[in-house]
């Protein structure tokens, strides 16, 4: 499991879902169930015994000396936002395969190995973030989700069917309580802290969490010849002071880590001489400190307000999402410290801004995150790049984590 | 041709394209040519002799006493915008039929009278404004047309082969001088200046111009949670500065009669949690006075380089039409008053803000437009409306100019 080894991987994945621009493996498009399979087949090929959960998840399983010790597991995700990059998720997936298969080679350990792929890490098509660990961790709500449409409107359910899966059977695939003794992610950093320091792994104390808004904005769609500048009530112009507060509330608290952006922005009806009638934007809010992100929420719902009113638009504000800071597992963090230490690598201990399945998993099982460089802290992007050799140190430190864990 | 018959026809147009918000009927597909195959049916129905044009114009004839005197030409279009009215267009053709019923049960008259309805006045398919006026009086260009999509990114050329229509034919379409002695159009007035004012009849000096800029902003895409506030950017944060830009540079101009629209913005790639790379928007500026647009137009492609600047991102200015106001003709202007006054009703001389087949064919006829009111000066909307009592006061006043221009 060397450069080599990683570099055929990858370029096994990269065959599906490649665009002119970057990767679309949106979750259960064809590229995606396509990745899902030819990597399935990778983990059978490694001696791994491979089930798929209620929601598609992959999981491939080693058996330990001890029956019924519980599970040491590992992996990310195979899916991707659209024109994205082949390393958000493709590292955890390949990583936790190469350890897997070298902890394999080694001989039986205490405890069973898992690596999982979890199912729709990114929320592009159904506006929801790490669905298949959301399912693992039972914290996936049924009866929400049978409202759920993707971007296209085409109902998360009909999706599922067309694929044997039955939304009401998701509960099938939560995990019991003690069947997992850790979980552990690797995944590239997404940002530029540890390029710029030249330090090769990031130990992940806390998940930042997301609150994500649904803006939408109510105008009066007229003709754009003959309504008078004074007379409009333009949802585009509200949209764009909507877009900018966004902006402006996040950069006021960018000290206390806060980011935020408005990713998506629809406009109805949309054509060159109407004037827009209406808008959708969907806010994305990040932080590690919960106050903080619920304070900037606050103040884009209040900006949202004065704008409406000022410009004479109504603006309906929706709460799609609104989660907390998650903290990593203290025992995790020095398994994955110490096996940084045994081989010699620097490590730095860092916030993730993103969120990641180990979120998630961090309620059913104590979980930690290795983070590897991208280049230029480029991610969700055509150019995202890991280099081979990073790769591999991340995968270095999984496996001496893993066998420390798993001993 | 009474309200009866108004509100019949206008109800057998309704069948046409009706979705749950307002009218789609955007040029060339199904429901518009059904709609123009129904109302040529009526036409046929009214004893003219119709055919289709090269572009699919439709062309309604009845002779005039004189053999060889050039036609009087009055007439519309069908087509909308999406989620439009039914009476932008529809007005002037149901108008003119009806005008034309009437002036051939009172006999010939010495010229030929002609209704046509125009295929493509609106701009929300192709982002071409009035293509079938632009053929018809031959300032279209084939060379240029070959390149044209629409907003799905299908060729024109493919659209129009798929009815039987070759581009490379359009030249065949072209009407020759002298062919037409004048046009007049009856439009909603598509703003509530009428309406407010209590006066039922707006007489059209000028047809004010648009110019119109693509703006497309390039930035850089980057993972939403893990990219600082300060090293973003986003293309979505520069296209909303300039969406304000379009709309402070026509507030400034108001008093001359500047408008200033962003009807089209795409964000690319579109994810909630990923900030966005890319954004397109097409800007509309429309005006009376050529200095003024002009002015204007310059304004907004300034901003653009000064944000583009400031915000490290870069926006590429294309102008994709810039048209001058074109002045009605004076005799025909003349005719339309002289009919208010024969039938005793009161009239407004004004400008149009917005543009139509007239100032097309005002380059090969004299031409001329009577402006009704529409309810609210709502038009491009689903709540678009005209009553059947002013469609027959513009009728009516057609009728009168009809039989004048044509005696």
């Amino acid at each position: 499991m060397d450069q080599a080894w990683v570099e055929a991987t990858f370029a096994g994945i990269a065959g599906f879902g490649k665009g002119t621009r970057g990767f679309n493996r949106l979750v259960f498009t064809e590229a995606d169930w396509a990745a899902c399979d030819f990597f399935a087949d990778l983990m059978r090929d490694a001696g791994l015994t491979v089930r798929t959960d209620a929601w598609g998840n992959l999981i491939g399983r080693l058996e330990g000396a001890e029956p019924g010790a519980p599970a040491v597991a590992t992996g990310s995700h195979l899916d991707t936002v659209p024109e994205g990059g082949n390393y958000d998720g493709g590292v955890g997936s390949v990583a936790g395969l190469g350890a897997i298969m070298r902890l394999r080679a080694r001989g039986p350990l205490r405890h069973p190995l898992e690596l999982i792929v979890f199912r729709g890490e990114e929320s592009s098509r159904f506006g929801i973030h790490t669905m298949g660990s959301k399912v693992m961790s039972g914290i996936a709500s049924v009866e929400a989700w049978r409202d759920v449409k993707d971007r296209d409107g085409t109902p998360l359910a009909q999706i599922l069917a067309a694929r044997g899966l039955d939304l009401a059977r998701l509960p099938d695939a939560v995990r019991r309580p003690g069947e997992l003794k850790a979980f552990v992610e690797v995944h590239i950093e997404q940002c530029f802290v540890l390029e710029q320091a030249g330090i090769p792994i990031g130990v992940v104390e806390a998940i930042a969490a997301p609150i994500r808004l649904k803006l939408t904005v109510e105008g009066v769609a007229s003709h754009s010849g003959a309504t008078p500048m004074g007379k409009r009530r333009d949802a585009l112009v509200t949209a764009a002071h909507l877009v900018l507060a966004v902006e402006d509330e996040a950069r006021k608290r960018a000290e206390r880590r806060i980011v935020g952006t408005v990713g998506i922005l629809k406009v109805a009806p949309g054509a060159l001489n109407v004037v827009p009638g209406r808008a959708e934007l969907w806010v994305d809010i990040r932080g590690i400190d919960e106050t903080s992100l619920i304070e900037t929420a606050g103040a884009v719902t209040a900006a949202a307000e004065r704008i409406a009113a000022r410009e004479g638009t109504q603006v309906a504000v929706d709460t799609l999402a609104s989660d907390t800071p998650v903290p990593m597992d203290p025992g995790v963090i020095a398994a994955i410290e110490a096996a940084c230490r045994r081989l010699g690598v620097p490590y730095r201990r860092m916030p993730s801004g993103a969120g990641h399945d180990a979120m998630n998993m961090a309620r059913i099982a104590p979980a930690g995150m290795i983070f590897i460089p991208c280049r230029g802290g480029v991610s969700h992007n055509p150019d995202e790049y890991a280099a081979p050799a990073d790769i591999v140190r991340g995968m270095d430190v999984l496996t001496e984590t893993l066998a420390a864990l798993a001993a």
